[in-house]
């Protein structure tokens, strides 16, 4: 990772824990078990990676962190709600997540979709408290509502989900009449909507909420695809090579038969993908001319990464 | 029933089913199985009293039912997924709601979860769609998502819903030592929120929608109280002297040992709290002359339902 894309993430990282402390409901609020819950899920640490888009396309369409802040947060509250329900015994059936015991081992199943239900209505509700600043339009509002619920619904992450469920477990392999004609077609409606959805809308609704234009909220969405879909390949070749303990993870992909790019196009071809993509990626980037060098450094550290 | 009220409900419950079978996404759209399932719960039935209570909100503040249609039929999805959830094997586990077959008995556990979620998710994404009628202002829309994000998370109906499972199986006897003093302040901090909030938050929303008046939006919001917790005492009286083929549904709270208002004050006097509540509610509507008939008729016909 570079120093430059180190310290903003250290940076940013600081203030955005910070903000999802604050806007948490203390566990003093009755009842408290639910604010536990939703508490230990948010601060099992991530990377803010979805915060951190959101204030980045901001940045780049003249915004700054502080204006957008509660949204940036209630990107990392969607995606840690649909953490909480994937690992679910009716989903993954998941004991840990990032090496610690996940939501439903500690507050059990009942709380733990609760949990998930209260932070994605949690998120809705910092979206529209972010009218109270100045410089961000009441229509900027009201088109992140729609933009991040496109993204987290059946069109995005849930629609990318219910396929990935459809076709774990080898049924990939058997296609013939479903809705799927291929395999490569399903592997990308997947990707496309469970992890790139969520990727992308960060960097629009950063951008719309800046005040960005069109070219430039296009732009936005064309490096979120890319980079999305690139964190989701690196993601799956990890999961085939990777250190389980550095993963922080129990199961693996390759347990459950599901359908990655590894188990489609082999290790070397995925690597090629992926590559693809980060140079698309790249591209995209070009109408903000130099002052997109971070998101330039984040889509070669995606790349990269080993964990 | 008054023959006014019923040709409301008749009249309204049209138009919130076409709306509603509008706005959800066809069957076509993949992955189909979600939309399915999220059609399956919504088309199940019930009487769509949410959205007729937005309606009727906004239709006593000078608006018309077409203006907040949306956010009329994203209550309906609210409280449904809050029941396909509650359904759930690891909540209530029930078999039967409204005499069918639950979500997840006919779909599955992690479908119904997804539903649920996606339901949610699409309730927001509607309020904000509801920005496209003319007559409802930006700063009215960005209100409801407020409204709406509160009375649904951990300080409304989920807030609600983790109280009443930590009040069941006896549980609420053993108060001593826990957040909540008494079984009284438990079972009003449970009912408040289970029901009321939604119902509360229906009519408010509606009202804010059309422009409402600080005085007519505080009517609202006592009445909707009122009404609510009448709803939930009538309820809970019908549970424990109900016929269950009428209520369609199999468990009863008497069998899991909820928490309820006849378990703690008896039927007779359980009557008579319904009955005082009903009273408060009609009083709340004097603000608005004879033009609130109907959800006069409304509080009289919740306290005297049979199903």
């Amino acid at each position: 990772m570079s120093t430059r894309l180190d310290n903003y993430l250290r940076l940013h990282g600081r203030k955005i824990n910070a903000a999802l402390l604050k806007f948490l409901p203390s566990v003093s609020r009755k009842p408290s078990i639910i604010h536990e819950s939703m508490r230990y899920s948010i601060l099992a640490g991530g990377k803010r990676l979805r915060p951190v888009l959101v204030i980045a396309g901001a940045e780049l369409c003249g915004g700054k962190a502080d204006d957008v802040m509660p949204t940036a947060c209630a990107m990392e509250l969607i995606h840690t709600y649909s953490l909480i329900h994937d690992d679910l015994p009716a989903m993954d059936n998941d004991d840990l997540r990032r090496g610690k015991p996940t939501n439903h081992k500690v507050f059990g199943d009942d709380i733990a979709i609760l949990a998930g239900d209260a932070l994605l209505t949690l998120a809705f509700k910092l979206v529209a408290e972010n009218a109270s600043k100045k410089k961000v339009d009441l229509r900027a509002i009201v088109d992140a509502v729609k933009i991040i619920s496109n993204a987290s619904g059946t069109m995005g992450m849930v629609g990318g989900q219910v396929a990935d469920i459809k076709a774990d477990k080898g049924r990939w392999k058997r296609l013939k009449g479903s809705e799927f004609s291929t395999p490569k077609n399903l592997l990308e409606f997947i990707h496309l909507r469970k992890t790139a959805a969520l990727i992308r809308a960060s960097l629009v609704v950063g951008g719309r909420l800046a005040g960005g234009s069109l070219k430039q909220l296009q732009a936005l969405d064309s490096y979120g695809t890319c980079v999305g879909l690139a964190f989701q390949v690196t993601d799956d070749i990890l999961d085939r090579m990777g250190d389980k303990a550095k993963l922080g993870k129990k199961g693996s992909d390759r347990d459950n038969q599901k359908l990655t790019y590894p188990a489609l196009f082999g290790l070397e071809n995925s690597h090629k993908i992926a590559g693809a993509l980060t140079k698309k990626a790249h591209n995209s980037l070009k109408v903000f001319g130099n002052s997109a060098q971070i998101l330039h450094d984040l889509a070669a550290y995606i790349l990269n990464r080993d964990h």
